[in-house]
């Protein structure tokens, strides 16, 4: 926490600022024209990073964004702000104590070589690496003996075809590098003629397989750590898709005791291994054979979005402490059931911030909007109800989200 | 809801910061050069205005703050912000669907001004009014037959006298007007020297004078209303003072169901007769002889603060909710023990930020910075514990604030 020392110097937006109210012919004094420092940096263009950035802000840290646009989620929430291409890490990590990586689409040479030349960044390397390329997941989680789905790398049809023959029809095609939210990044296909089509059209991109896996449901752990090791572990979410998307979550998961301690202990060892600092969070498939790990996401996930209702200490607020290292926070939950779920843009483009009225007059639902464009398929906020019955709370918040969408309940 | 229409419009600070880079040498593009609206304007600079306008964040809602320096807490936090003279407000206005003011230097004739004219201002003009001026809010609080203290207003030293000569020493000094913070406004003073020297340092600003309470506790009610009458009643919250400041906040409170219900509905009846919209606090005393109403706050109060942990919604969210006339949240306690304790800078100006690790080892204990410079008697932060027993309660967050000021634990 050294950065804090430097706290009543002037920091760099406002010398940037009070310039240009200058420049506008305002009256206003020259703060400073020096660059200063900030405690903590976030790469990021979404509601992770704002909502991150908010829980910085409760305990009177003051982080600075490395955002895109103006528009984007995070940056219409951020008082201390740097619009750039994401490259420009380089230069946040000279002017930030420690910088947190909210997405994926900075370059990881880059991100080595600043760590090389002793910039504190988290969650680390060797976790972003493990987070970004999907192969060099799975490779790790094989060498830790850790359940996997059946996987190749596809760099021809030929590589398509040798692995369909052997494990069979349908495959799945997963792009190796971990996208942004709005690509799309997997594909089910059913025959040769239709693998090869995916193929062709995301050729430049890497690809993988891997076998289809009839799945009982899908598990979340979320769990945040410090540098020394302390591990703190949220309780297991369930994780219900729609339409290809992660929709509704549900907590406690419907799965015994000795499944959900498994997942937690997973996750846990993923994190040692991994070194992981900041907040984790590890996809699980449940088949009927036992857990297989799915995915690793190395940043607060949606499916800890309920947390912040749901438990002592958000996501959010744990994942600022644990890149501060900060003691973390408690994670139990505070409600026998909790559910959130997404509010995702329909095609008819309905904005739900004109129907916020709707669904605040559902009693009892937290409603969070990400400030975001509506368009079909973008996550642009989410509603948590918390209670003590699973299903009465997931009405409700069902209710919240249709309210929302402009739509009647559906289940 | 009307200005949440016009979201897509580009709001005036990117306008202005994207000129600023373009004068900076930047190759940034001009978005646009209109200024244009914002669904909610706040005036206010310290932590209120912070935490009201998280609370819109979360909603999806961008206030815009008219501040009075980059320094002030709230305006490290605010992405859309405005530095400028209160009186600004009068600019405000025109570019926000509704300005609620947090503080108590605003003019208020320039407020009725802009009311007049058909600007929405809230809590609105007769709210503002009673809240800033207290000779004018007593005698509201008389005309309804409430219980006040006795009171007068001091023109001289001669109406000093006479008051101590009808109901004794020690007599109660108050500044009329409310006032800010930093200032003091209230003297007890023991004889008639202490008194003509408190008038006499204070020579400009107006005086009353009230009669000494011995009291058993004070209590404070903080409820929401809608524009419409609609109103929801937080439980009531103990207030324990120290050193003249408002320093640890319990509830439930120690007293009977019956004394609660009184003050939950003289506060109701107050805001219905103030017409008051948005959050409304009643500070009451509870003497030997029942409750009298001490002074009425028209915006969220920092008894109000604990139910951001032990309410479904806070007081800033429903203040939020309230004024944009949306449906209000639950207010109910969460917990059957809350306790927030301020954390106020000493003689010694520690920086509780330099202390956070410490604080946050405290397990459970919700930590709450307002970014503000260390100086004695200025409220730094708060913390929050909730449980089931008040005493233990009260001691985790005592152990937290003692944490964030480098001293030990002492009640």
């Amino acid at each position: 926490m050294a950065a804090h020392r430097r706290r009543s110097e002037p920091v760099g937006p406002e010398a940037v600022e009070t310039r240009s109210l200058h420049a506008l012919g305002s009256s206003v004094t020259i703060v400073s024209e020096m660059p200063t420092l900030s405690p903590l940096g976030i790469v990021g263009v979404g509601q992770i990073a704002r909502m991150t950035q908010q829980a910085a802000l409760k305990l009177g840290i003051q982080p600075r964004l490395l955002v895109e646009g103006l528009d984007d989620s995070a940056a219409q929430a951020a008082a201390d702000r740097v619009i750039a291409h994401p490259d420009a890490v380089a230069g946040l990590v000279e002017e930030c104590g420690v910088v947190t990586v909210e997405h994926e689409r900075v370059d990881i040479g880059l991100l080595q070589a600043l760590e090389d030349a002793g910039h504190c960044i988290r969650p680390g390397i060797k976790t972003i690496r493990a987070a970004f390329d999907k192969i060099h997941q799975r490779r790790i989680l094989l060498n830790r003996s850790l359940p996997v789905p059946v996987f190749a790398e596809l760099n021809s049809a030929d590589d398509l075809i040798d692995f369909a023959t052997v494990f069979g029809w349908p495959v799945v095609i997963k792009s190796v590098r971990a996208g942004a939210a709005a690509d799309r990044n997997v594909w089910i296909v059913e025959s040769r003629a239709e693998g090869l089509r995916v193929m062709s059209e995301q050729a430049g991109r890497p690809l993988m397989a891997e076998n289809f896996q009839p799945i009982v449901t899908e598990l979340v752990v979320i769990l945040a750590r410090r540098p020394g090791g302390n591990i703190r572990v949220y309780p297991v979410v369930e994780s219900i898709q729609k339409d290809g998307q992660r929709h509704v979550m549900r907590s406690p998961a419907s799965v015994g005791r000795e499944i959900a301690n498994e997942a937690r202990a997973m996750a846990s060892s993923i994190a040692e291994h991994l070194d992981a600092v900041g907040v984790l969070a590890v996809e699980f498939f449940l088949t009927n054979d036992g857990l297989i790990v799915n995915e690793i996401a190395a940043r607060p996930h949606n499916a800890g979005h309920m947390f912040i209702e749901g438990s002592p200490t958000s996501q959010f607020e744990n994942h600022v402490r644990a890149v501060l290292d900060l003691p973390l926070g408690p994670t139990w939950a505070t409600h026998s059931a909790i559910v959130t779920r997404n509010v995702i843009g329909g095609i008819d483009r309905v904005d739900p911030a004109q129907n916020l009225a709707d669904a605040l007059a559902v009693e009892g639902v937290s409603v969070h909007l990400y400030g975001k464009m509506a368009a079909p398929g973008r996550k642009l906020g989410h509603v948590t109800a918390v209670g003590d019955d699973l299903d009465q709370v997931d009405e409700m918040a069902m209710r919240a989200e249709a309210a929302l969408l402009g739509r009647r309940p559906s289940w």
